[in-house]
């Protein structure tokens, strides 16, 4: 679609997510029973009993879909309302697909402390919190600090969204080659948040050959330049003690995974890689590679993020599931194990993967209840 | 209706408002249309022309219903899980009334500088900002400063919704006794929020003779232990210079106002006052006198914040249609002239005025359109 169309598209829905009342307001019967003075009831019974705000409130069924725009899809800092349009999407899956009232917040900073502060401030209307599109640094320490002070599940999806429909897709991509998931050579562009995150889930998994690059190239333990998240990172990756670009860490490389918000993958990049690679070109909306520039250089089995290629590796495969699963069972914090379990029951979706099938449809009916099972473990 | 009895029928209902998708992702290509590749074209576009979000989002439509908790209904100061359920009832009214997407959002704050930080921190996904619930004084400054930041219509509704409707009966109710409303000696009991703003607006719409009291009694030049905005009060009210208790002010006065969120009046005191005497009782959920009681002292017109009464005076006849008229209108400032507009219009919707009929009915289709025009000047 031509991008006119596309902003004609959007313009005449005019917001693609909306309220509705549960109740409707006929009479003043109902106005004083679900307004006031009825409500006042309701108000200081929570007050006395805030633990039982959830039964009475949306805070059961309602996720914050909060970003600060400095790292929306591949297109970088783009800022609040650049980020809203996204925000909004989500908002608009979450409901269609795990029944999740979820409402887009876009924040006017991106000043870590005002995110973290200001995040606290609105937590108690939720019942999770939904981190998106932010930058790393930034977004580590941000999650980690509101995972330790809310009592609500908090998840930056660009992470941990992301690394759990990686390893899903890695699962079955593997199958359909032929190879053993654990023994795979796998190459992360991108030490942002999504390739972190996925580059740390791999190697929970049990994944042992993993090598992350950034625009630097290759991150191993002897750079001057690495700090925070990239020192762990230099820990637990790059068995082989691989240096250079990233071309060295593609030769003979059985995975290439593109999480870096704009990098380049060529044929020749491909070619250089083992027999039958696989290639998750990830970055939205505009690919590391296109699938036909990867088969072009030999690979087996590609995946993007879009909708409008074979292998959707997305996001919208898992957070809703996670956070259906996180609110039905009162879970309050989204750990490994949850999402080692929501990737292996992801993949055992796809009975018999091939190169051309390695995840479920979007909008496969089973995704969200069965990441939901896997999250609650229920 | 019994406590247990509204607590089982909230319990049913599980929250009051939802959220729900205007377009529907039935297939790969609706996918790739309203998310990803799709979304990005608009994120690009907003990136660069912020200022046309409304045309492309959410914002265009939503109104954030904010509390900190602190001075609810007339329960006082019970937090955000004690406030939840009035926001809640407020977006659920919001939605009903003028098809404006609200939601709630509790705080767990209540410091002034933090609610400030949050609200300018999350205002890029609203059209505009409902205060509510926030006690006096850091209610004024935070309302000021956000309405000085912001460009999108910010109204605390403690303070301004209660103030219009309030105008809007007491002009009927001037006329339902036969006195002419300039000329009423008006006694306001309660000087946080909504008392003064109420006495701001009545003071604009030229009534010369208000009197405002506080804990301490009536509010005038001479006391000592003044502050902030009771300074102001002192200022441009009392003109017969009263000193003394509640009790002083109410003899002879034609109309008492209470909005003190707990104060008491009794029969006696009613007895005090003119002739045909106006009692606007409007703490909720418990006003400072019941109907039956006020009448047996004498009152010609009693009023309450309540839906089980005549003369219901509640801010749910203005705030949806103040926010229709701003999102529509494009209006960023609610300034008085618009107020004073909202509550003779308000007024004017009830054709034949009466003891017992001062405003219209809540649910009177009338009335949402009547406010928005008032406000919009459209």
């Amino acid at each position: 679609m031509e991008k006119n169309d596309i902003l004609e598209a959007y313009r005449e829905v005019g917001g693609r997510v909306e309220t509705k009342g549960k109740v409707e307001l006929k009479s003043k019967e109902d106005f004083a029973l679900f307004y006031t003075p009825g409500v006042g009831t309701v108000s200081t019974h929570l007050a006395e009993h805030p633990e039982e705000a959830r039964a009475y409130s949306v805070k059961a069924n309602s996720v914050a879909v909060i970003s600060d725009g400095s790292a929306v899809l591949g297109l970088g800092n783009i800022g609040p309302y650049g980020a809203l349009p996204v925000m909004e999407g989500k908002a608009l899956i979450f409901k269609q697909l795990a029944g999740i009232d979820a409402w887009p917040i876009v924040l006017d900073t991106q000043d870590t402390e005002t995110i973290i502060q200001t995040v606290l401030a609105i937590a108690p209307s939720f019942g999770g919190i939904n981190l998106e599109d932010i930058a790393a640094p930034a977004c580590f320490e941000i999650e980690r600090r509101l995972i330790e002070k809310l009592d609500i599940p908090v998840m930056h999806d660009d992470q941990h969204g992301t690394a759990i429909v990686v390893l899903a897709g890695l699962i079955n991509a593997a199958k359909a080659v032929g190879k053993e998931v654990k023994k795979l050579r796998v190459v992360l562009v991108g030490a942002g948040a999504a390739g972190a995150a996925t580059a740390m889930l791999l190697d929970e998994y049990g994944i042992e050959d993993i090598v992350v690059t950034d625009r630097t190239g290759i991150i191993h333990k002897a750079r001057p330049d690495l700090s925070g998240m990239k020192v762990e990172l230099a820990h637990f990756t790059n068995p082989r003690n691989l240096e250079g670009a990233l071309q060295t860490a593609l030769v003979g490389a059985d995975v290439v995974i593109g999480l870096s918000g704009g990098g380049k993958l060529t044929p020749a990049d491909i070619e250089s890689m083992a027999e039958r690679a696989i290639v998750f070109a990830l970055a939205n909306p505009i690919p590391e590679i296109l699938p036909e520039d990867a088969k072009r250089g030999g690979a087996a089995v590609v995946a993007t993020g879009r909708s409008d290629f074979a292998n959707q590796i997305n996001n919208a495969l898992v957070f809703p599931g996670v956070f259906r699963g996180a609110l039905d069972a009162g879970v309050t914090n989204i750990d490994t194990a949850m999402k080692l379990r929501a990737a292996e029951a992801l993949a055992a979706l796809v009975e018999h993967p091939s190169t051309d099938s390695i995840v479920p449809e979007v909008l496969d009916v089973r995704v969200v209840p069965t990441i939901a099972k896997a999250v609650s473990g229920k």
